[in-house]
């Protein structure tokens, strides 16, 4: 049973995007949170040196979700955020790029709904437009791509109808797929058979904006042909004609020459 | 001609996001490099507060480009930047929302390109996970959208083969139109015809971030009858599945009910 004081503190949860990974890419606003929150629930892919800038006594939740490592289910998340928040807490829980993007926010929000809780969201830099900034080329572009598109990786299985391969392939926009890059060969296959060209530029950013940073550049059909073990993980896939345009794409043996400055 | 005093002092030019609005929403980065700048090319979209950041004698050089007002071409931007970098200055190129969506980056890369002058690009907060979370709705969701597109509204016309409203419109993704919000009634337009649903929800977000944030919920169905002093302007378009999720959907007059939480 609630008693008077009980229900007179209120907790407040904030979903924080920590951005793509360098610790001084999170807005001044999540940096500011994270000075005063009492409890954090982190993924793994936030960067961990952020932790730093929390209060001594604040406690901290690790909820990674790394490919292949356990992990907290995201019932758990969302229960773990409903108690701390119910318990008074200034909740911060801190998200790798942007809380909205591929971050199952979605339902950690309607958790918080369903128990009454406060809750505000604070946007945070998502990992396309970093990895963009890491090759140095604009997503779009007049005379490339007039639309970009985040797709999620875990939804490139040829045998699933949740993403429309021909539209996607028709739509000559640059397209970024976030996790799952270990179906690359598959996300590749899917787009030729649609009818992209094979000689379609492809980045893998891995660990964009961050010391490790790795970039490889080719084309959609080498990367239909790729062994999982060439694969960086984890990494963002840029397929579209606006690859041409990274900094040392002309590097790059039999990549087309990027267009003239 | 360059005496060796002028060689040896070389200028370094940062393409900088200054995020959605709100002053706080910059990155660590950014803030950091506008505290150390000696000139900065700013455009109207960006936070006018964020300029009291800079150093005392930093020169300042508008170049907005508000819709309907007067501004400088994207060429004399380009030239100004390579002259203010060449003359060996520490640049910030001051853009709203992230530098690679829909800013034009590109074409200023290539001006620097050419000039020879060092560069580097630090992604910022965009306009539609801004707009999300003013709105409390995740950009994807497993169980309604698996992908989100950026587009332009620049090239909504009915003419423009840029864009294929076709795909757009059978992609079931959530689709940010970014700009040319005068043209919504062409957009419903082109994705009515194009088969998407009259109830398909639909906000458009004004200063997403700010004080004088605006939010309006209705239709596909609905925006192509709206008159053009109906629509809030600048304003990014949201159209998809998960605009239901919104905060305040649910009172919105025949707005369809909210997924339960």
């Amino acid at each position: 049973m609630l008693t008077t004081q009980d229900a007179a503190k209120k907790g407040f949860v904030w979903l924080v995007g920590a951005g793509p990974g360098a610790a001084d890419l999170i807005t001044l606003r999540g940096l500011k949170l994270l000075q005063g929150a009492e409890a954090v629930v982190y993924d793994e892919l936030a960067n961990g040196d952020l932790l730093q800038n929390c209060p001594a006594g604040c406690e901290l939740h690790a909820v990674g979700k790394r490919a292949g490592k356990h992990s907290a289910t995201q019932g758990e998340i969302n229960a773990l955020l409903v108690s701390l928040g119910s318990a008074g807490k200034k909740v911060v829980r801190l998200k790798g790029g942007d809380p909205l993007v591929f971050g199952r926010a979605g339902e950690e929000i309607e958790a918080l709904r369903a128990a009454g809780l406060s809750f505000e969201i604070v946007p945070g830099v998502t990992a396309a437009t970093a990895s963009a900034a890491a090759l140095g080329l604009p997503l779009t572009h007049r005379d490339f791509s007039s639309a970009v598109v985040f797709v999620t990786g875990h939804q490139c299985a040829a045998n699933t109808d949740a993403l429309d391969w021909g539209a996607l392939a028709r739509l000559r926009a640059t397209l970024c797929f976030y996790m799952g890059v270990r179906r690359l060969p598959e996300i590749a296959h899917n787009l030729l058979h649609h009818g992209m060209a094979a000689a379609m530029p492809l980045a893998l950013i891995s660990e964009a904006t961050r010391s490790t940073q790795k970039i490889t550049i080719t084309t959609l059909g080498e990367a239909e042909r790729m062994a999982p073990e060439e694969i960086v993980q984890p990494a963002l896939v840029v397929i579209g004609e606006v690859v041409r345009l990274a900094d040392f794409a002309d590097r790059v043996p039999g990549m087309v020459a990027k267009a003239a400055g």
